[in-house]
């Protein structure tokens, strides 16, 4: 974790940045549950989850995303601000002891509706370890721009 | 938490439901911090915060986005999957103490391009103590129609 | 979790409420221990457990009786409150991966020294995925009587 | 924590021992919380608490039992096993920042319906910082007697 | 937990203490990545650690270290206080599951530069459950002196 | 959190890396004693405290110890591992709200008795929010050299 300062021409159309792997493990699940009090039995009841479809507990969608977005917190950037997501998705169900990476991708750049600052969208898509896409979102930044 | 049937009719559009309220303490800010590898001077760092404009901790916007919607999951319904979530923005900062509810309105009803399932769109608003709205976002549900 | 109010006359004798089902994990163990300060080998050394009649790690009893009150902890209801536990018993343990759920039966109600308020006793009864119980116990509270 | 061979033999009626103490801290309520999943507003919503005739969250019952009766748990006695509790009783609410100890008195002991087994009641007695007594029962161990 | 006076004086040149088994668990991984923000692979990505020599998730250094100290706190000494460690050596790797328990030698008794306190070496051996050494190091007290 | 492969050569005398900073939290202090099972009161009896010099609750050394590394642990080097650690000092209490950073240099080059591998001494030093030493070590490291 570390300070850098990117204005919004500093961000380059198309650039990729992937984090290392975490696995997704049951203390995960249980520690979602407590942290947000959803004790879904989907994410709670094995014996349950085993007369459903999906046979097995699966994570929290809200697990996946906060764990997901947590992983690409590595860089602070003292000129750009988090506005928000859109278009979060939840691809396919992740299972206790899945191992999940994020790929993030600067997929467009668009002017603000204040001159000084800028759109940035981070196209963020998180995979387990067969490279199956689990979730994805577009993460919304407004960066400054330099000279203003 | 229980188990109730709700198929796409069922959805009655404008109508809402409210939680009770939760307090964010600085125990979720560490909690989440632990939970999501995001250890961010906003969220962690007494000192760097009242060097900035906000002057105190500030909670993660994940954090405020998977205890909000925690706070709604009190209802299991086998009828319906959650998509993903749309237009989610964060619109004020949580800060520890702060105590937050959340009201979900059923904002949409569509056809989904699969005859036997119909899009909902849950409407997610949460707010703090002093009825200031903190963070938005649109629920998106497949659910199943009646008899098909 | 809402607020339902509920006088000693609304109570019914015999009437049931049932939980869904939680898995009990390893991590429950470990969250736990740490929460209690109590690391008895019986619940944290699986070595040690081998050697012993149960031959696994076994839940604390405080453990099993937390976690299954906190179950039945749907409906807040103003007009009455919590006196305490009479008669609880731990019947048999409770291993990692055991998935328990709760009847609460309403099985007393008797008039207390207070002529305003009432006695309600909840027989509180977990299980086991097996149907075996595994820990008893009388809820007691008071509930305001109507128009007094 | 260390193993002592006790025998209902070695049980002295009246023979007392106490704890050091412990600060229950808003960490110890949301911990708790997020372990028995009960999010009440009376242990988790300050605002609403303000509103209420104890003005400030309180103390879930199960937190001040089971963190109470783990810091009794100093002695592994494989001589004995715990059968349960008796008349629990919530006797003042403790508040965020109290400081409790325990006192536990050897109350009891009798005959069982095995011969090779005694019953043995400890009264424990839960204090907080200005010495009122906010938690009491009667804990229940079946011990064995010797040359039996 | 208990308080027992010990002076310099009191202290034994070779006498041992022996602690109980605690096994750790995937849990305790999960907690120690929260707790110090150290999520290398190494702790938290089991297919990365397919890749590696070592073929499983391994133990932070500082979670053994951190476990094993805490289970030798058992002992209150209001006569010394702690004012360090030497010598700490990651002897072996702790795998999930591996249950560790820790020898206490006091290895070295000399005189301080105040006289009015000396120095003790603890010497500390954390074994597994095959009884490999895994981690060892030499705590540093100081303990005053008596009639000083 | 990244990858970077640093040999023996590279290492480069007095060079310096510094953390942000991490406020230490009640949270922090309950977390801690719960994962380690340490619960001296000198961490967690707030009222006991009080009747000490330090007035107050104060921090284990192994906490203060195992978040300050683990705010170092931003860069993974496949080329060096960690020996483990001398000259571990507790130097001045942690107080709760107490915000930590951390520098660490390398202080120490030398041969190794394997011509393989060099030895690289980080000298870690944990500050306070007044600038104050609080915490100070020496860690050692085995890396490898090149075209070896």
């Amino acid at each position: 974790m570390h300070i850098i300062s990117r204005f919004y021409e500093d961000y380059e159309l198309g650039s990729k940045r992937e984090t290392l792997g975490r696995t997704i493990t049951e203390t995960d699940f249980v520690v979602h549950a407590g942290h947000t009090g959803d004790y879904f039995p989907h994410h709670m009841d094995a014996e349950w989850c085993k007369t459903q479809p999906f046979k097995q507990r699966i994570a929290h969608g809200t697990l996946t995303f906060a764990v997901g977005i947590g992983m690409t917190a590595t860089e602070i950037n003292p000129e750009a601000f988090s506005k928000g997501y859109d278009r979060l998705r939840f691809v396919k169900p992740v299972y206790i002891g899945d191992t999940i990476s994020v790929v993030v991708t600067i997929s467009e750049k668009k002017e603000s509706n204040k001159p000084a600052l800028g759109h940035i969208t981070e196209h963020v898509e998180i995979f387990n370890q067969r490279g199956e896409l689990v979730l994805v979102c577009d993460h919304i930044l407004l960066a400054k721009k330099k000279d203003k």
